[in-house]
């Protein structure tokens, strides 16, 4: 394709795109298909001749978006937020256009130091000191999993270059909650630590927060016991709940036995933007590594999670590779990306931040987060005030967990069935979504507030379907 | 950023788009930057206010665009091709303005199923057998490293449920060749194998591809001293040499020691679409796992690798979590490609191949591999018969290992200093960009051919060049 014909194929693509966002509130949020649907619109043989791009856009339009679950739809409440601010899409564009390849510094300068430009900028944006260095990286998954692996190295002196984990004596232990997210336990398990190994803290029985009194007890426990303690991954807003585990007492209870801790904050780093939610991570100017999503609620497209570690020369220690076709004389003035993670090669993706904070600006993006958090309380209030419906976790960020109980309904296997099948049957309307998750006592309904086109008439909306939803459910 | 607000700046963006790749062979290869050049041209602070859109666009032109090595410049002959067709470049935008969130076949079926019909297209286009399974992963770094995991799992009947890698008795060995690329002993060693548990096979002097017999040697010394290989990494084209391990032979000494047998084709992938290359991974139908980069000579714009496995549901037993939060009424007919790598979250890359095989066609794509492997092998006769000028490693494919002796100077860190010099001296200048490398003899160049819109009097030109070049060079 010349760049003449990408001229105008990317005109008519603008234009696409421009309409599909216009009208993404026309479309069903939930994709209305069945597995097997959309694979079935596809020849099942590699095509042998070419189509015109027009061809291909009806394409998209006839066998891709009727399988495109709509988070950008303002009736969306489902999981997180995944907002993809235009100018962070515009961003993107302008990093596919570029088509940089980052393997190295030299491979691509303006890619390494725009990337450094944006980490600090958003350090400064979120309130941490500058003794942190950032990157980015494709999710928080990946983030928790480099925290991990710096934390089993620092913990054995860095047994990679001799006989890595399975030359360690005394088995290393890794602490988190029940509540965090699924990923954390992923990355011990692909970091070699093993299900024994991980030990689930207990929470609060109403905040869902970790208890720092258990994970002492849980600590001194192991290592009376010849284990090590290795790494405690706390959780800045849960997943189901955004439960905040108190950063500040765990970083405490950890340094007593010399133990790395991770922040997952791929949620509420969003929120660190206004200055008054700053208190929701208190002391964790004290942890080693921190996470969090500007492709979350802040509305950075997807993919773009921030990783900062304090200590980079450990990080660099254990994922520095240095082998001569990739040797350049800018030598050791110049950051090299490919050492502080585990994929060789990167896109340019701060230039989605760049965009983001040069055409939308911080203020604007302030505002948005304080507009879904007003909009989040408002919500907790009607439930709160409703008969039969009850709000099952503190609201610190803007998502509010619901369960609704019908006349002479507890808590059990009959009022989960309840519980999902409403949530199910406004999920198969197309006209909202949301996500069900569990707690200690069962399941529940998360109604995650915070799309970018998403105004209080929409909550109203919801609020009405969801009454409507629960008396239609048999 | 409204939708009209995107369409007008987008529209603008397009254009800038297709003036650079018009006008990429104006502008020098390697950036003409130094460290801190780019990071010197932002702000210290976050901006507090905002630009318009033809603001940032100057900014891109002044302060992102010098930083930019032109890796689609047809001068550029370092490194591996890291073409972006033009049509994978608008398939990639697409992607960003659909903003589909991957995290499970619900969030977006059309992301998940495109993805499953284009791995398979795919896999019809390269020869592999139905038996293979295939997935889109950032990079041929992390394919390894999902293989090696799955390697040392399979090997220790899934520690990963019990004690982990720590739990193991006897220490797990992996087996690779010098040449392999740095991304192999750095997946072994976050995997949690050891240094003291990376065998580095001797290759053949002359083709320095892995010596089978060497191979076999080494297992059955581990195994007479108590370890269990768990796992060989064959480079289907070494990235200094494009070497060519012998993948029959290795898979035939695996199989005596159940030794799980990964394929590194990250770059010799792409010519697997033309039938008469087959041959040189002659054998991979025995091998376990197989990841190939379309992002490098394929021409889809990074990232896209694709990682083939063949047991998928040790793949899934092995990443797969299944937290209420992610549940679905979809259940197990539809595919949850969170199951199958290391990020929850994927970008809905499948439409970069969707469009590059539409829009291009297979039939362009093979003929622009030819043209490149018969450039190489034009090279490669002018280099051989030309005075004190010598190939350094045989041509399998499409890059040319190059030395130059000055009279009188023999192999040693002279000719190493000399050769590097002028390489560099080319570099420099911004005319053409060739990457060095090392061999056991000491420093060579790579002419790595491939670039999209590089033609044979390209070559001519960088033939000149490098002549002119030794002459120069004190």
């Amino acid at each position: 394709m010349t760049p003449e014909e990408f001229r105008e194929a990317g005109h008519q693509l603008i234009d696409w795109i421009a309409d599909s966002r216009a009208s993404v509130h026309e479309k069903p949020v939930l994709a209305q298909v069945q597995p097997g649907d959309i694979r079935a619109r596809f020849e099942a043989d590699p095509p042998s001749s070419t189509s015109s791009f027009e061809a291909l856009l009806a394409e998209l339009d006839s066998s891709v978006v009727p399988g495109v679950t709509q988070v950008q739809n303002p009736m969306h409440f489902g999981w997180f937020p995944s907002n993809a601010t235009l100018s962070s899409v515009l961003g993107d564009i302008a990093s596919s256009g570029i088509a940089s390849l980052g393997i190295s510094w030299e491979s691509s300068p303006a890619l390494t130091e725009v990337e450094e430009v944006m980490c600090d900028w958003m350090r400064q944006l979120t309130g941490l000191s500058d003794t942190w260095s950032g990157s980015i990286h494709d999710t928080a998954s990946t983030g928790c999993l480099v925290a991990m692996l710096v934390a089993r190295e620092r913990a054995t002196g860095l047994s990679q270059n001799s006989g890595g984990l399975q030359g360690v004596a005394e088995p290393l232990v890794v602490y988190t909650s029940p509540q965090a997210h699924s990923s954390v336990a992923k990355a011990a398990l692909l970091a070699g630590f093993g299900w024994d190994n991980i030990q689930m803290v207990d929470v609060d029985p109403v905040s869902f927060a970790m208890n720092p009194d258990k994970l002492a007890e849980l600590m001194a426990q192991d290592v009376a016991a010849g284990k090590v303690p290795a790494c405690v991954v706390a959780a800045v807003g849960t997943t189901g709940t955004t439960a905040m585990d108190p950063v500040a007492d765990i970083v405490e209870v950890a340094s007593k036995h010399d133990v790395f801790v991770h922040v997952d904050a791929a949620m509420a780093g969003t929120a660190m933007l206004l200055p008054e939610c700053r208190h929701l991570w208190d002391g964790v100017e004290g942890a080693d590594s921190i996470s969090w999503n500007p492709h979350k609620w802040m509305g950075t497209i997807l993919d773009c999670s921030l990783l900062y570690v304090r200590d980079v020369d450990l990080l660099q220690r254990i994922m520095a590779t240095n082998p001569s076709y990739l040797q350049s004389p800018s030598g050791d003035e110049a950051t090299q990306y490919r050492d502080w993670g585990i994929p060789l090669g990167r896109r340019f993706r701060s230039l989605k931040l760049l965009f983001q904070l040069r055409l939308d600006g911080v203020e604007a993006i302030q505002a948005r987060l304080r507009r879904d958090l007003a909009n989040a309380k408002w919500f907790e209030d009607q439930v709160q005030n409703a008969d039969g419906w009850k709000v099952c976790a503190p609201v610190d960020l803007q998502t509010v967990c619901v369960r609704y109980y019908p006349d002479g309904m507890t808590e059990g296997p009959e009022l989960d069935t309840f519980t999902q099948a409403w949530a199910q049957a406004i999920n198969a309307s197309g006209a909202a979504f949301l996500s069900s998750s569990t707690l200690p006592d069962g399941w529940m309904v998360r109604v995650s507030v915070g799309v970018e086109v998403t105004e209080r008439h929409h909550l109203e909306q919801l609020w009405k379907l969801m009454q409507e939803a629960v008396h239609q459910t048999p």
